[in-house]
C-alpha cells in the first residue's frame, strides 16, 4: 500500500495554538501544510498560502481549526461542505451547532473530530477515571492551576467529575460536618472538586479513589501548551479514517 | 429471574487470608459458606463444615483457595474435576501446571480464575499503564514498601514494567551517565524500576509517564491486606459466568 | 556520668493509647514503668502496680496521661503538685486550665509537656510550613482522612493554616470566581483548606506552596496510631530536662 | 531611617541568567542597575553602562555574577578588592579558590554570597531534610528531570543525601536482595537516590522519610528558570548586611 501524503490547511494559523500547529505539520512525515487562514492580511513570506478569504484556501484532506468562537461554526460548516476532514480545537460550538455539523458530516459521510481538550494526559485521566469508578465509586477531584486562572473549578475537572458520576453505580452519601464552609469542596454530580490556585503551577489534575484498605490516584500535569500538539498529531493521523464527526479525543483512542 | 444463592468452600480457611475470606463470604448477600478445608483438625464450633480431607468437603459452586504452593495444584485439580469453579489466590503454580489446569477446565467447560494479585488498585494500575504506554511510551516505575520486604523490585512492579514494554511500540533509548551506579534504577524489558524501602510504608506503586510538555502518573496504595477482599468478592461474583480458567483479575474486569 | 533509670507512671493505662504506651515504656532502655492508673479495678497480673486511686500511685519521674477530658485537669494538677514531670496527650484542657497548670509548674520549677499531637510527621509538617511561609506566602492545605471522620477540616489542618498565616508577611488576595460553591475550599486566616474523605485513607496532610516558576510541597501520612509512640518516646527523653510546662511537641524539637 | 537605593552591577548581563537578572533589578524597588559586564562589545542602547572591561564598571554596592567558570574567580577577586558585595551564581569555583575569596572578604570585612543553587524551593527542601533526618533517619531521595539531562543523579540530589547523612545519628542498614541490579538506587553516604528521566518533566526532587506508622515527604518542583530569581532577589536584599562571604543560600535564610 502506498501511504499518500495528506494535505492540511490551518484556520487560525497566526494565533498561539495555530503557530505551534504550523510547526507541527511542517515537521510531521506524511503531512503537508498547503494553506493557512488568518483574519488579517499577513506578509506572504511563507511556503504555503495564507489568506483571509475561505474561498481562496486550497483543497486539502484536513482542516485544522484554532480560531475563535464567533467564526468556528461557519468555518467548520464550510470545511465539511467542501470535503475537508475537520479537526476542531476551537471552543464555543453550541450543542445545536454540533448536532447540525454532525448531521451535515453524516450526509457527506465525512469523518472529523471536535476536541474540547487535546492534552493526551488529561484525556487519558478522564478515561481511566471512568473505568476506575466502576470499582471505586468513592472519588474526589483536586485540580491545581496558576493563580491567574479566573474561574474554579476547571472545565476538565468538571468533565472528570461528570464522567465519574456517570460511570459509577452508586453515589457517595456523606453527612460530615463542615466546620469551615467550603472545606469539603464543590460538588458536581455528587463528586467533590477541590481547586487550588497558586503561582508557579501551570495546569494539573488529580483524581483520588478510595476503597477498603487501598487507594488509587491518577494525576496529570500540563507543563506547557506544547503538550496539546501530541493530541493534534494523533487526530490528524486518525481523522481521515473516521466516517462520522466524533466529539472528544478519548473517543478515537484505541 | 431468580438469583440463586451460590455456595462456597474455602481451602485454607484458617490462614490469615482464609479467615478474612470466611468473614467476607459470610457477610456477602447471595453467597453461602458451606465448607472449609484446613490442614489440621480444628474445633467444630463453626456453622459450616471444616475438614482436613478433600473428599469430605460438600459440593459447592465455588472453591476459593488460599493455601500453600505445595498443595495448590492438587487442590485445584480436585476442584475442577469435581465441578467447583476455582478462585485461586495461592501462589506457586508453574506455567505447565497452569496449562494442565486450563486444559482440564476446558474439557469440563468450567470457568475459574487464578489471580496473582487480588488488589483492585494494583490490577487497575497495570491495566491503565498498558493503555497509557501506547500514547506515552516513556515510563518509569517507582514502588515503595516497608523495610522488611526482602526482595526488590516487587512482583507487581516487574509485572507493570513488562506490561508497559509489551504495550508500547518503541522503547526508551537512554545514554545518560550514572555517576552513582544504580541511580537510574533496575531495568525490566527496558523500563526502569526504582524500589524504595522505608519503615511506615505498606505497599505502594507509582508509574510515571512523560511526553512533550506533560506528564501522567498512576499511583496505588495498599494500606491493609483487607484490600484484597474487594478483588475476591468481584471474582466470586463473576466466576460462575466464566467458561474458561482465566489468569489475572484484570481479565475479568469490564 | 551515670544515666539513672527514669521511672514512669501511666494514667489511662488500659485505654488504646495507654496500652501502646505501656508497651513502649516497658521496651524503652533507661525507663521503668512503675505504676498505672485506670478508672476500674483490673486484674493484678502485671509487673507494675495498677490502681484507680491517685494517692496509691508510686512516686516517679514522669507522669504520662492518656485519660479523658473530664479528669485530665485534676490528674495533671495532682502530678505537678507531687513532683511528677507530666507528658500529656489527653485533649480537653481549656486555655485557663493550661495557664493555671503552667503557673503551678513554674512555682515548682518543674518541666512538662502538653502535646495536642504526638505524631512527629505532623509536627514537623507544621514547623516546616511555618518556615516556608516566610519565602512562599502563597499556600494551600489539603488533608485526606477516612470517610468516617465526622468533621472537616481536621484540627491539624486548621493548626497548619494558622501557623502559615502567622508566619507570612502578606496574604493571598484572590478574586477568582467559584462557579461551583466550595471549589476553592474553606479559608482559615486566609489560607484555603481542602478536606478529602475517602475509604482506605487513614490520616494524611499536604501543604502546597507556590512561587514564580516553582512549587514546594510538604506531606505527612499517618498510617497507624503506632506513629504517635515516636513522639511520646521523644517527650519522655526530654521532659525531665525541661523547667517549664511546654505546650506543643514542636517546641521541644532541636 | 532612610532606605538608600542600592546600586548593582551584573557580570554576565547578556547571558540567559544575566538577562533575567537585569529585568529583576530594573524592576526591584530600592535597587538600581548601574552597570553590566559582558565579554563582547554590545550596542549601547541600554540605560546602564555595559562594558567588557572590569575597570570601566562603575562603583556599586552589589556585584551579581552569572558568568562562566573560567573567569568567575578573577571577577569575584576584583569585586571584593574594590568593595562590591558579591552575589555569585556562577559555578566552577574550587574549594581553595573559595577559601582565598573568603579570606580576602574577611580582611576587607565585606559580606557576600556564593550560591550553587538560587532556587528557594530546592534550598528549603535541603534545609527541611536536614531537620527531619534527626527524627526520621530512614530516608530516600527521588529526583525527576527531563530526559536530556546527561548525568544522574542531579547535584541537588547528591547535596540532599549528604545533608541527610550528616544530620542523622544512625544510618540505614539494609540487607535486601536486588533481583534486578540498580532497583534500590545509587547510594550517597548511605542514602539511596533514584533518578528518573522523562520528557515533559523539568526539574523536581522528593525526599521520602519513613518511621513507625508514618511517613513524611518533601517535594520541590522547578517549572521554570524564572524560579531562581526569587533567590537572587533575597540575596540582594540581605548581602549588604552580611560581613563574611557566605556559601549557600540556605545560610542566609532566617
Amino acid at each position: 500500500m502506498i501511504n499518500q501524503v495528506k494535505t492540511v490547511v490551518i484556520a487560525g494559523c497566526t494565533g498561539s495554538m495555530g503557530q505551534q500547529t504550523v510547526q507541527l505539520i511542517q515537521n510531521l512525515p506524511g503531512f503537508e501544510l498547503v494553506g493557512g487562514y488568518a483574519p488579517h492580511a499577513i506578509p506572504q513570506t511563507s511556503d504555503y498560502l495564507v489568506t483571509n478569504q475561505l474561498a481562496e484556501l486550497p483543497q486539502a484532506d484536513i482542516w485544522i481549526d484554532f480560531t475563535v468562537p464567533s467564526v468556528v461554526f461557519q468555518n467548520i460548516k464550510y470545511a465539511i461542505t467542501h470535503g475537508y476532514h475537520p479537526v476542531v480545537g476551537t471552543s464555543g460550538l453550541s450543542t445545536s451547532e454540533m448536532h447540525e455539523l454532525q448531521t451535515l458530516a453524516a450526509t457527506k459521510e465525512l469523518g472529523g473530530l471536535i476536541a474540547p481538550n487535546f492534552g493526551l494526559s488529561a484525556v487519558l485521566l478522564i478515561q481511566f477515571a471512568k473505568q476506575a469508578a466502576k470499582y471505586f465509586p468513592e472519588a474526589e477531584v483536586v485540580e491545581m492551576h496558576h493563580q491567574d486562572k479566573q474561574d474554579a473549578p476547571s472545565g476538565t475537572a468538571i468533565a472528570t467529575a461528570k464522567a465519574i458520576s456517570a460511570s459509577r453505580t452508586h453515589a457517595n452519601d456523606y453527612d460530615e460536618i463542615e466546620t469551615i464552609p467550603g472545606a469539603r469542596g464543590g460538588k458536581v454530580d455528587g463528586v467533590p472538586i477541590h481547586s487550588i490556585r497558586l503561582p508557579g503551577y501551570v495546569a494539573h489534575e488529580q483524581v483520588l479513589f478510595g476503597g477498603p484498605g487501598e487507594a488509587l490516584t491518577i494525576r496529570q500535569d500540563s507543563f506547557d501548551r506544547q503538550s496539546f500538539m501530541s493530541g493534534v498529531r494523533l487526530a490528524c493521523q486518525k481523522v481521515t479514517d473516521l466516517n462520522t464527526l466524533v466529539v472528544g479525543l478519548e473517543n478515537i483512542l484505541d
